[in-house]
């Protein structure tokens, strides 16, 4: 892969629109269904729905259940779902083939490998004493790793960082001989900013531990290399970037290595459920895991939600003759920079957290501002959808707007009106307005 | 609720069609979607398809998620949907509102209530050293309790029953002051047997026990009283007798005693997930659970999924004015003995393992023969669809045919067709044809 470099910003709307016209992966964005008008900026959050996907999941539901009953999950193939969804997602991660199985949630998931790798360790290194990850990682990892670290009497090490440069320089100085598992988000949900895989992992080897990543706001957004990273365990959202739609069910890879030192010293994995089993279908009373990533199944997963995830990662496969993964960085990189180089120029009031260095930055825009919630319903109403995400003053952390940029559907035109639409608001001041205060319960 | 009595079998099909004419329940099979001139009898592995469920979930993607996006997490009210399809199915169970909630899958809902019961048996009683369930019980239930057992440095007795009478007080006799969690499957998989689980809980709490049940094959097919049982956790499964399509999530049960015990004593459910945090959306880094049941979410639920369960469990809520889970319970014991009836009368070469006595009887008739995989395929041929579940020659279990009969959607033509279906297929002896003795992977 070439060195990231930042493109060149267009200076007016009619740059951004020969932008889009100049644009390879333009033709994806006719793949999804977005509502006439709206610039939508929220694909970190909820990817956008495929068109293929209603048609898609009416067939399961109407042929496979309904008509097919349960011939289908062999003649449907169900039974093969997690394997080959995994396969499609493996293109993206630089996973291999048949290393990556989905269901479950992303939390769950975490509880799986994060229980393995602190099995892992404890048998081979059994001083270990922390968990190490950021103050500022998703919450759910963090509850998962607190779960895990009382299971296994080890201590959850959070590293203080701020979502910006010097955050990898903090974590590495946490690496030392009392590590157990680094447990790690490659791009930070606030602010966008990207740890370095590579180095991180290295580092925590180094200190004698086991690397887990989270990829929830990486995978199909930024490209990824496990295997080069030489990472552990991984894994990932399937309803952000690969737009498998509303809590679509999620992604967990081991490096091959893992499941065989399982099979030789019998590590398991904790939700051991029945069609992890090496012969589901022959219901013996003893759990012999599957060969390879397929002992993490646990239970039946949800064939609709699978369909609809089966459509969201089927998107990539049509991207890959356009560029795949280094196509699509590039642009995701173009339209960040475009947006917030138009931001800083045009709205003095809000201070951009993500990082500028391209080989820091995620697929995101997070601009920090204290009326964030009214600023963003304001933006929201005039057609452009972020989201908000409240700051700790504890930790120290702002209020932020959130604007998620997804190459497959994104045009330059879209983070041009964006910056339009938020240097208006601002400038008006109309988000200042009562109807723009109060809170939902989701945001 | 008046004793179960065996009701009156049909001698003859018109005695069948007469009491589909008579049935109060008969209307609620057109809420289903079932293919032209099938019997089908293995909604005990896969329920129907309700016909509301294609629209629904059509809807769903179509302007939940492709059009509203983000906002419907509030606007068409994803967030409650655990809570909702919960309080639709404790109506079920014997539970109160609030007390269930939906999402995950059976293995992975066991696993949560397994290790909380073990926890807190650790902390009250120290000396208990084993869970208690059977060696017959389905198998992800054991598998995850081997797993539990492991962690908690338990060991795991599994008490040698036979699917059939006798198996109550074999449990019973397992009981004593070893006991931590005793964990049953109320209706047994292979066999339909049903336990007692009023007596059967008492017996455990006699012994110090605490008891989880597993509710697959009851929930929505038989009449369960959580709180008459006096149960501390259940778990139940979304794709059987609730119909809510292949994988549907599962749902979860605790006495409300035990989430508020939780949060006195701050024991945890493991999986602590971000969206059964108290404040989910104010993304703090310490886990804080949510109030009651709720802490048992984990991470986000497949949302396409579980509409089309909430599908499935709006039918029994049409059945309510029909008589409920009492006709419901009334029409199944009929099918099943109108089934044995006529299987006993005509079938000379099969033996059902089903219990006759209906206070031990679930919605499934399961008949005993070697061949059993052949004789299911020529009857699929003839348009009756049950399934087969092998035999373990170590535990001298039997090769199986299994029936389900739902009772939203069985006719009493159906049980007689079945009947006559395999007495033909067994008089005639086309089984043993060569095409119907390879078998698929999937059974």
């Amino acid at each position: 892969m070439p060195p990231e470099t930042e493109p060149r910003s267009p200076a007016c709307r009619a740059d951004a629109e020969a932008l889009d016209r100049d644009d390879p992966l333009a033709p994806l964005r006719d793949a999804f269904s977005l509502p006439d008008g709206l610039v939508y900026l929220d694909g970190n959050s909820l990817g956008a729905c495929p068109k293929r996907t209603a048609a898609r999941v009416a067939e399961t539901i109407g042929r496979e259940w309904a008509h097919d009953l349960i011939t289908s999950w062999n003649r449907a193939g169900w039974i093969d779902l997690a394997a080959r969804i995994g396969d499609g997602i493996a293109t993206l991660v630089g996973a291999g083939p048949g290393e990556i199985s989905v269901g479950d949630s992303t939390s769950v998931n975490l509880y799986k490998v994060l229980h393995v790798a602190c099995a892992m360790q404890a048998a081979d290194r059994p001083g270990r004493r922390t968990i190490v990850s950021e103050r500022g990682n998703f919450p759910t990892d963090l509850y998962i790793a607190e779960s895990i670290a009382r299971s296994f009497g080890l201590e959850l090490l959070l590293v203080e960082t701020n979502g910006g440069a010097g955050d990898d320089a903090a974590i590495e100085a946490a690496l030392d001989e009392r590590l157990s598992v680094l447990m790690l988000t490659h791009v930070d949900y606030r602010s966008g900013r990207m740890l370095d895989m590579t180095a991180l992992t290295r580092k925590g080897h180094d200190a004698g531990g086991l690397a887990v990543w989270d990829l929830a706001h990486s995978a199909g957004a930024v490209p990824v290399d496990l295997h080069g990273a030489g990472a552990d365990f991984a894994v990932g959202c399937g309803y952000k970037y690969l737009n498998g739609g509303p809590g679509a069910p999620a992604f967990v890879w081991a490096h091959p290595m893992h499941p065989e030192r399982m099979d030789r010293d019998g590590t398991a994995q904790p939700l051991s459920g029945w069609l992890g089993h090496g012969s589901p279908f022959t219901f013996t009373p003893d759990y012999r895991p599957a060969a390879g990533i397929a002992r993490f199944v646990s239970g039946t997963p949800p064939i609709l939600a699978m369909r609809a995830l089966e459509c969201g990662v089927s998107v990539f496969a049509d991207a890959e003759a356009l560029g795949g993964m280094a196509a699509l960085r590039a642009k995701s990189l173009a339209l960040t920079a475009c947006f917030l180089d138009r931001v800083e120029a045009s709205c003095p009031g809000v201070r951009s957290v993500t990082p500028r260095d391209p080989a820091m930055r995620g697929s995101q825009a997070s601009l920090a501002h204290d009326d964030g919630y009214a600023v963003m319903q304001a933006l929201i109403d005039r057609g452009v959808v972020g989201d908000f995400r409240a700051g700790d003053d504890a930790a120290g952390t702002p209020n932020l707007l959130r604007f998620g940029f997804t190459p497959l559907y994104t045009r330059f035109v879209d983070a041009w009106d964006a910056a339009e639409a938020l240097t208006d608001v601002l400038a008006s001041g109309v988000w200042r307005e009562p109807r723009y205060a109060k809170r939902a319960a989701v945001t």
